[in-house]
């Protein structure tokens, strides 16, 4: 893709962030129930070499979808369709698509996905979603999988949603049940229909 | 609100539709696991009386409220502000609002919805969720949970979606079983974290 439909007021640029970076910067960690040892937070994620930002569009440079294909299938996806599903998501807005850089490799060592539903109920309120969470496992020991989704989590409360909610495997729960998650009895069932193989 | 803001092309109408109904004809029940006795389907939901469609505008006046205030608090949403939020469903694309009227009283007696969540994951795909399904419950018998559950799941396939998703009571595990849900051992938990009382 040339650099021909860039425009020059910063859409369409590599640096181009999905959502404004500002909105990290509001985030009071003293809201969330989860206890950092020692204390790190968005803005102070602990190490120089690090920072949580917003999803670039350069990122499909720095290693963004081979971080999520530990997660699950990602596919051959081009640099076309990643630029087009970036835009999609920027004009859609609700897409909060968050990560950490290890700024010394260029690399995207941790990522998470907040999605903001919009509703009627609850008098036309927001719903978020927490999606896609991974971080690399070479760097277990940093608390970079609880930085990444107290972030989202804050970020949702901060962008004014009533609930966060999540899908999770049995091992998960106690790891999100110290960030502030619970599950609700008799209502607790995620379910699902596939409707084809997801290569 | 006056009418002075609504355009001439249908954009802002009581009757424009918040996603192109056409699609709902091109739905296959056959498709579908759930058994229906007798048979119906979108378009044929077994009434003439009855008819399933994308939400409108001019639901607000239909009872579509109120409905949802069976299955939740909804508040007392104003027409200003069930339009902004119908306007800006539409504008951010990925909502499928559907509902079933009764045509002879002019209500809303079921409804749900698909909303399409944009990935990067499985090759730029797209998941479904479904949300706030509800039917009046003076309609029992005439299957009309299982049609709007079928509509918008087929409506899921039909847009391209990998999967389909809903977050259920245990007494509506085998509701939905019928229907082609699944649990799936190991990772089927909802969790949610509230942020304040969505009243």
């Amino acid at each position: 893709m040339g650099m021909d439909k860039f425009s020059a007021n910063g859409e369409g640029k590599a640096s181009e962030y999905l959502y404004p970076p500002e909105i990290l910067k509001r985030l009071d960690f003293s809201n969330s129930p989860a206890i950092f040892k020692p204390k790190i937070s968005a803005t102070q994620p602990g190490e120089d070499w690090m920072v949580v930002r917003p999803l670039q569009r350069s990122d499909y440079d720095k290693g963004f979808l081979q971080l999520l294909g530990q997660l699950t299938s990602v596919g051959n996806v081009t640099r076309k369709q990643f630029d087009e599903r970036f835009t999609q998501m920027k004009q859609s807005g609700g897409y909060y698509v968050t990560v950490i850089e290890d700024t010394r490799s260029s690399k995207i060592i941790g990522a998470a996905t907040l999605t903001i539903e919009q509703k009627f109920i609850h008098n036309c309120s927001f719903r978020g979603r927490l999606e896609d969470v991974v971080v690399n496992d070479t760097y277990r020991g940093k608390q970079l999988g609880k930085l990444i989704v107290v972030t989202v989590s804050l970020l949702a409360q901060e962008l004014g949603c009533y609930k966060m909610s999540l899908d999770c495997k049995d091992k998960l729960i106690k790891f999100y049940e110290t960030l502030g998650y619970k599950m609700e009895p008799g209502n607790s069932n995620a379910m699902n229909m596939r409707f084809d193989d997801p290569s």
